[in-house]
């Protein structure tokens, strides 16, 4: 029999994140939040309690803390709103849950647990989504919630940039996915994996990017791993990201770690496709594998030590 | 070097299609129906035309025909409107694009494939979408032009149902899935897919089935084959049913039948997934392969006769 274990590993957002641009003081501030976000799921594990509980959790942490554009300090969208995307799953029996475009709620991961758990469907978007969760007795939190100084001036400058450029493609902030995640292994031997994200700064035309795609930015399955997200969503979309790492190992018999590689270091970089992923398996192995120059993150196991990082090296 | 081949299938959606429900005019007017789209996209193919243009050919004269669920014929939603999703996927560099939640435009195939050529996104959900078609010159057509007389009793019936049944979740019409898709290889070796949907009758809450999730219900690449998915949507995106088969082939190398057959005929069956799927691989093999009672389908290659085709026996 396998011996009793749990693992549970989160992201803040992966991209162009240098020593030398950072302060000991905002370095100081991002550990602070992650440790606070992985411990907030691991106290959950200790307990006994499930690799979706723990997810949940810990995510709900990232997204209150300003620091990471997912709920409070979402960027702004071209019209000065923040939609948001959000996706869960479990490993148990592949139940999962995702809404788009939401605008108000305080934890869009939350919203879609309940899509999991309390509709017949998978995903859901914008306005009908609201409604949905008008009916689940969601608090609708106001704008000024998510207004955070520091997402308005990229978002300024973001629309400087569009009005000089004439209306060519935005590339403010676009090297900079700071999208949130979980993946946990619970004592019960279920996997869960969610993610949470703001989107880019300045999005317009409805854009949905990859962390809501069940396979692309989440999957989870007990028969190998659960794993999350987070990088430039298109590239993550067409390469199906998180659904590959499963096949890899699910086909071709390959270590999570070895999946993870191929995908994020090899197949993501051919196409161009900046970002990494958070990976845990049914034995309770973690992988935390970017190509950028950074990624948010923090992992601790029962028979592992707390992990606290943020550069490449 | 490989013979000089073209092949192209397509579907009209899959479910509960039964002979004896059948009328023989129907059954005429279907299969007429199926004939013009096959033969639209094959003579794109036959001139030397691309993959990319056949499968939008095809799915253009699909949904402008009220048989099938998707542009005109495409269900009602809850609020008495249309709300379709769309996808297309080039197989030679994996390019692709898709719309969900879309109003008033006549062919959601041709909106997905200018997302996929004219922004830098994969997909564009509801009110954005529309502003992106605006952007792009499509025409707004009014809610008249969706109108069908069966369509309308089929959203009449599944209210009355719904009043009724006091809020339970709506059954009817879910047993037919008239998503439309199509899939060819071209003279040039390249692989493409697409898949254009109304959703479900009387739906609510902006659910989003997989016809529009690159990797569920819509996948190409030229490394294997190009899948387009039609059948109950949450399942499809919780089994990642295309890029599933594309795996399948990739990591086992499985042929296409095979592969076809274990995701739909064993993995599917297993959690409940009704529908089906068409899939056509590098060498221009054809599978139109599914799980439930029929799926409106045809099929033609430069060296395999037309088939036309709609129920299991």
């Amino acid at each position: 029999m396998q011996k009793e274990n749990y693992s549970i590993a989160i992201h803040g957002g992966a991209g162009t994140i240098l020593r030398n641009e950072m302060t000991a003081e905002k370095e100081l501030a991002y550990k602070e939040a992650l440790t606070a976000a992985i411990l907030a799921g691991e106290n959950i594990l200790k307990q006994r309690g499930t690799a979706l509980d723990a997810v949940e959790a810990a995510i709900i942490s990232l997204e209150n803390n300003p620091l990471f554009n997912a709920g409070k300090g979402a960027v702004f969208t071209h019209d000065e709103t923040h939609e948001m995307d959000a996706s869960i799953m479990r490993g148990d029996n592949l139940m999962a849950g995702a809404v788009a475009g939401i605008k108000n709620i305080k934890n869009p991961i939350q919203l879609s647990r309940k899509v999991m758990e309390n509709s017949e469907h998978v995903m859901l978007c914008g306005e009908g989504a609201a409604t949905f969760a008008k009916k689940m007795g969601f608090e609708f939190t106001p704008d000024s919630y998510f207004y955070t100084e520091q997402r308005h001036a990229q978002w300024q400058n973001a629309v400087a940039e569009n009005k000089i450029a004439l209306d060519h493609n935005i590339k403010t902030d676009e090297k900079k996915f700071g999208t949130v995640g979980a993946v946990a292994l619970d004592m019960h031997g279920n996997l869960a994996a969610g993610t949470s994200t703001g989107g880019m700064t300045n999005k317009q035309f409805g854009r949905v990017g990859d962390s809501p795609i069940i396979g692309a930015g989440t999957y989870a399955n007990n028969a190998q791993c659960a794993i999350s997200c987070t990088g430039h969503g298109e590239f993550f979309i067409k390469a199906v990201v998180a659904y590959d790492v499963f096949c890899l190992m699910e086909y071709k018999q390959l270590s999570l770690e070895e999946a993870c590689r191929i995908v994020v270091k090899e197949k993501l970089v051919k196409i161009g496709g900046e970002g990494g992923l958070i990976a845990v398996d049914k034995f309770g192995n973690i992988s935390l594998c970017f190509n950028s120059d950074g990624m948010y993150r923090a992992s601790v196991a029962m028979h592992q030590e707390l992990l606290v990082a943020i550069y490449k090296d």
